[in-house]
């Protein structure tokens, strides 16, 4: 099986690592806009070869677009309008503009929208790794629209790579993924913009940064590239969860402007509830 | 060296055990108020021998107390009575009002106040273990109000258990403790409360809670015994530190509703800057 991954980095770089490590690709090809990041993924053995977009479909039986969301929803189109019938797949992070996106297109049924649910703060084809699935979980979505062997052969994919898989649809995707995914960004963004903030009155600060302060912040790090277009694309879904989150926030400060102990002990009490999840 | 732990949960307890474990201390008593913790306390070794008050600060050299800061507010005077010339030090992530408690007693001097920076979302005895503090930082506070010896055993005491230590006054320790961990703890806790709301009408949410929810969310798991009156003590700088956070989620909150893709991306980038520190 030839593979071609569009988009050399975290995601499309460890899918890569994995699926010819065991023996599902034979053969890897990349594509990549960015001239550093192919380089890299040769070296590291990530891509077989690199090629351009019309060869790489050209000599796939699997095209895996793993760009950032805005990338993908240009390139989605052009994809589907040049291949034959090989199973396209998508690992955007936001499910509802991508499937949109080629709703009409007469090949719209060898597209397989999914989303493994699984990364680290880090980015490009330097943070590819091994194993970065195993154990995971990934949604397929709108499989009613595929061929069965596009499903199939997504299935296959996610198997190879150790994932639990779900299938929904786009529209409850991307609003589960606002509450749980989409606002830890968010959350920890803000927390290191007001942390960051401070710091130019309070140079010492960060001696006191621990492991709960580190822990809460790392997704700060995240990718710009990557995160911009997604909370520009699930725009509605996570405003809803910001106003949420606000009001929680809010509960928290009167509770602790009146030093209403009984309200803050019931508010951490209700919180801890997250035991049950965790 | 005798010492005696008052208040066997996650942070007294792991300092016994290295304290003992590194030979700094012969004997260690414990006085704790909830039984079952005393009886886990003795079966996991932690202490040696469990005591009431009064012969707990009869038999120890030092004697630590590491309650939630709303019983140390009551203790510390009490044993400051007690005392001959003993060292005592506390633990607690929010020095002012520690400090005020005792501000007056003619044994102020024998007093340390102290803040280890390190600990996990667990608590209880059987949270406790070995390591907790290796390479972590201690804050030590208004130290001039100390004798040269309470100091040293302090010093002594943090250097067995690896600490690094920054002397500081309680005014700034609190400030900064709210800046980077109080907040912290706050953002996780809303965090939960507004995915366990969401969850009521949304079953399935959790199936999508990936490492980065977890990360972000894990300190919702602690102690409100702990934390409801470290808020409730530190609460002007809470508040303040609330107040900058929620203007940053509101800065995220219309960019993304406007689709503002270059104000998304400029807020993502500077919080990257995060990458500095941690």
């Amino acid at each position: 099986m030839n593979i071609t991954v569009i988009g050399l980095g975290l995601i499309g770089g460890s899918m890569a690592i994995d699926l010819k490590k065991r023996n599902f690709a034979n053969k890897i090809f990349g594509v990549d806009n960015n001239k550093k990041h192919a380089e890299t993924a040769i070296k590291m053995k990530i891509a077989d070869e690199i090629t351009d977009l019309d060869t790489g479909i050209k000599n796939a039986d699997i095209i895996i677009t793993a760009t950032p969301l805005d990338a993908c929803l240009k390139l989605l189109p052009e994809i589907l309008d040049k291949i034959n019938e090989q199973t396209v797949i998508d690992v955007c992070s936001a499910k509802h503009a991508v499937c949109n996106s080629v709703k009409s297109h007469p090949k719209r049924k060898y597209f397989v929208a999914s989303h493994p649910m699984a990364g680290t703060e880090h980015s490009g084809p330097q943070a590819a790794v091994s194993h970065l699935f195993d154990g995971k979980t990934t949604f397929l979505c709108n499989t009613e629209k595929n061929t069965k062997k596009a499903v199939e052969t997504a299935k296959k994919i996610y198997k190879t790579l150790n994932m639990k898989l779900i299938k929904t649809d786009d529209i409850s995707h991307d609003i589960h993924a606002a509450f749980v995914s989409h606002i830890s960004h968010i959350s920890s963004f803000a927390l290191a913009l007001t942390v960051l903030e401070k710091e130019k009155d309070e140079k010492h600060i960060f001696n006191m940064a621990g492991g709960g302060f580190k822990s809460t912040v790392r997704l700060a790090k995240s990718s710009s590239d990557m995160w911009t277009p997604v909370l520009e694309q699930n725009a509605a879904n996570i405003i809803e969860v910001i106003n949420t989150y606000t009001e929680k926030l809010q509960e928290f400060k009167h509770a602790i402007s009146e030093k209403n102990r009984n309200k803050i002990n019931s508010l951490i009490l209700e919180a801890n509830k997250i035991k049950r999840i965790i």
